[in-house]
């Protein structure tokens, strides 16, 4: 025996994922609504590449602190290291600071792109995810962060999103800062344990007071034992602000009348607490936000992969980034957005039920009961002419030999119609056309809701010249059935 | 004086640029119209990520021979080396093998994505650059490489591209085999050289006949110096090859057949040579083509950039790789397919003006007269009530004490109307609506084809409660204006 070839072995690598014709019909759909929704707003679209040199995306990851790690970085020939972006944010701060002299500010921009993490992946944390971001450059004032948080309200609903089933939480970091500087954590000195604070407070949702206190002492040991260092507060400075993330602590400070102006801007436009929240929990781990943060939570309840009953909760935020673009140009270029998680949204969306179920009809097979070329021909043109008329449509491309395995592929492919045609039917110009769907009803006996109807014939042969109009005469009888069943 | 800011210089790496809106737009526009293309051909979209095992991908690079040149590779945690995709079929034959079980062949996709090449950037080429691909699997006949040029076809021609002004040339690897085998180039020892002479055969369009000669000779040095090292073949060799690549040679093979076969059901099918057409040149670049391959080439001329007068050139092309599969599965599993070179073919639609000129209109400006949290809240609203009956419009978010500023920025932005509103208005619930397209053309005198119509006020002062009736009216004006430009 010929010694077998040495095979590779086919494998993704870990944390990165292929994506299913529904998935990326779904994503698109969703993508569609959203994107509406911004240029409504007057947000046009702009796009940066995947690199970026490492020392302009900056190290402003959340939840690392080692310098560098967290992203793919590679070596240009010039000895320069670039980075694949990990956000969006801070390659729209390089854009805009290269191009400053032509870019007419405020600058309103919007776009949905992959970003990349070097992380361990774990349940639905992939190392490659789709981010989509809106952001506002050149714009000092609340009015700005106010309307980020009514577009992405209105993003949510644009979804389907009940009001009731999310919220639009705001809070701004100067009501934090006061907060840390009147615990003796103000200043340069101190900014990596302010950072290590933020996160551990960002942290309320998933592990409850008890685990930010934790995370604020000493340090939080998970259930796989993991240690994650804490602040190492001392019990009083923690006690201030627990009181402060629970809303029960009292402070006049710049944060406050911004917030305050954003509330009257959110009530004169008809913007609800059920829909925009003024909460001094909120934080967003990031070290670069400047003023007002925010962030979008999806209130209603899924089972988590523990199988616990907990609310959905984020699927995006953001905030005032003054510092990103002076970084740049070292004149200051305030600037405000938010970013959406595309994949987490799209999940919250299939809890929901209200994407999915793509109406993309499967095509119309033409089978093949004779390989030679004559016959090839034959078949192919009748699948050029359904095409022409708007008609999926495709010819049997496999072993057309066995005709099981051709029928059985239209089987699972869902297609609705069958054309076949064996040298006796093309000698008298004519054409079989099955109608898969019905003939599976009939089949199966199926008790469905359009049982009440009368049968369709499931095979019927007419001659070649009636093929388009007896593949459009089924196909708008299975689109009839689908929507009654739908409606029923 | 304080010490000015280390400031970091924002610059995109080489070979990387960002995309504007109106690439953006154009982009999209482009590929919805190839996706209806595949659709209707009855392809399904499916999607791989990023990044691969670097062995998965293999060496299947154009253009080089060096092991792992030409990708941007990094080593995991666990020391297996990925690689960013330089292409979209080797993952694709990835995807097919690490699921062949779940997978009902034939199996027909298409995906459009990011691919990456570590080169030497040049004008024009570009490290990151998007592809479209589309690919039937498990299909063993050449009826599906002849369906693969039919919708590469109809592609062009659903893009607006006139028959004449494109084609699609097709040819098959075995032809070649032949003519190599003659010439003592069979058996896999030579298997690198019959790459280089397939390379230098590709390079006919661009070098011309005197071109190749050097390249299956003794080699080419270009205008910049830079020598390309040839196949070294002799000189009755080198005579074969160009007799076959100019259709004076004569031979019969599996390929002519495979060829004869597909040319009768282009004929069947109604597509005639000056769509589809046999052609002898063709040969593609690379390693991993088993039989037909093709080429979309479009036939207008262009300035290249030396100002010379050139073809357009291709735009994409593919063929059968009977092999890609193989390598992981050890089982035979037929595949053809074709990618599109996304830019350039969207170059080629400006030059034809079948893209671009984007049909967006810019968002009505609400101008800011006073900035206390009252006044913001009823601009905010006025831009809400607009936004809500699917108008684009923002208020001014720059700072407004200059109230010039809000001008010229409404004008650089193309704004078609601004409200302004300051107090005395304010207390009469009135507001000012100025149309800035008409202001635009009174003040410039534009003798325009549309001056025979009576002049519209440049500017109305009317009731807050008319802001949507009138803003409405105008752009409906203006939308005329444009339709009646286009037509005349």
């Amino acid at each position: 025996m010929a010694k077998k070839p040495n095979k590779l072995k086919a494998r993704l690598p870990r944390g990165f994922v292929d994506r299913s014709a529904e998935d990326i019909r779904a994503t698109d759909e969703m993508l569609a609504k959203i994107r509406a929704v911004y240029e409504r707003y007057g947000f046009d679209p702009v796009e940066t590449p995947a690199f970026e040199y490492t020392d302009c995306l900056g190290k402003f990851l959340p939840d690392t602190d080692r310098p560098n790690a967290g992203v793919f970085s590679v070596q240009d020939e010039d000895e320069q290291w670039m980075s694949l972006r990990y956000d969006l944010t801070a390659p729209l701060a390089r854009h805009v600071s290269e191009n400053i002299n032509e870019i007419q500010l405020p600058y309103r921009t919007y776009r949905a792109g992959w970003v990349f993490r070097n992380e361990k992946p774990g349940p639905g944390r992939f190392r490659q995810f789709m981010q989509f971001d809106a952001d506002t450059v050149g714009a000092p004032g609340v009015q700005a962060d106010a309307e980020m948080c009514m577009m992405m309200s209105d993003t949510m609903e644009a979804l389907g999103i009940a009001r009731g089933q999310y919220v639009i939480r705001v809070n701004n970091r100067k009501v934090l800062d006061g907060v840390l500087e009147s615990i003796g954590l103000g200043g340069e000195e101190h900014e990596e344990r302010r950072l290590t604070v933020l996160r551990a407070i960002d942290k309320l949702d998933k592990f409850g007071i008890e685990g930010v206190r934790l995370l604020l002492g000493d340090g939080r040991k998970d259930e796989s034992g993991d240690f994650t260092k804490g602040a190492e507060l001392d019990p009083n400075a923690i006690d201030s602000i627990v009181a402060f993330v629970s809303g029960t602590g009292t402070l006049e400070n710049d944060g406050i009348t911004e917030l305050n102006t954003m509330a009257e801007i959110f009530s004169a436009c008809g913007y609800g607490e059920d829909r925009i929240k003024i909460d001094p929990s909120v934080v967003r781990g990031l070290e670069y936000y400047t003023g007002t943060v925010f962030e979008a939570e999806l209130l209603f309840d899924v089972t988590n992969e523990k199988g616990e009953i907990v609310q959905f909760g984020s699927v995006g935020g953001g905030g005032r980034y003054d510092g990103l673009v002076k970084r740049f140009t070292g004149r200051d270029v305030p600037a405000t957005g938010f970013s959406i998680g595309v994949s987490r949204l799209m999940t919250a969306l299939k809890n929901l039920g209200k994407l999915g179920m793509s109406d993309v009809v499967a095509p119309v097979l033409v089978t093949v009961m004779d390989g030679d070329v004559a016959a090839l021909g034959r078949y192919q043109k009748m699948v050029q002419d359904l095409r022409e008329a708007g008609i999926r449509a495709e010819m049997y491309q496999g072993n057309w030999k066995k005709f099981g395995n051709q029928l059985k592929y239209a089987d699972r492919r869902n297609c609705p119609i069958a054309i076949i045609q064996g040298s006796d039917e093309r000698e008298a110009g004519e054409i079989q056309v099955k109608d898969l769907i019905e003939g599976k009803r009939l089949s199966e006996e199926i008790t469905d809701n359009i049982t009440w109807r009368e049968s369709r014939p499931a095979q019927v042969t007419v001659k070649e010249t009636e093929l388009l109009a007896t593949v459009r005469g089924i196909l708008d009888g299975q689109a009839e059935d689908r929507q009654r069943q739908n409606e029923g």
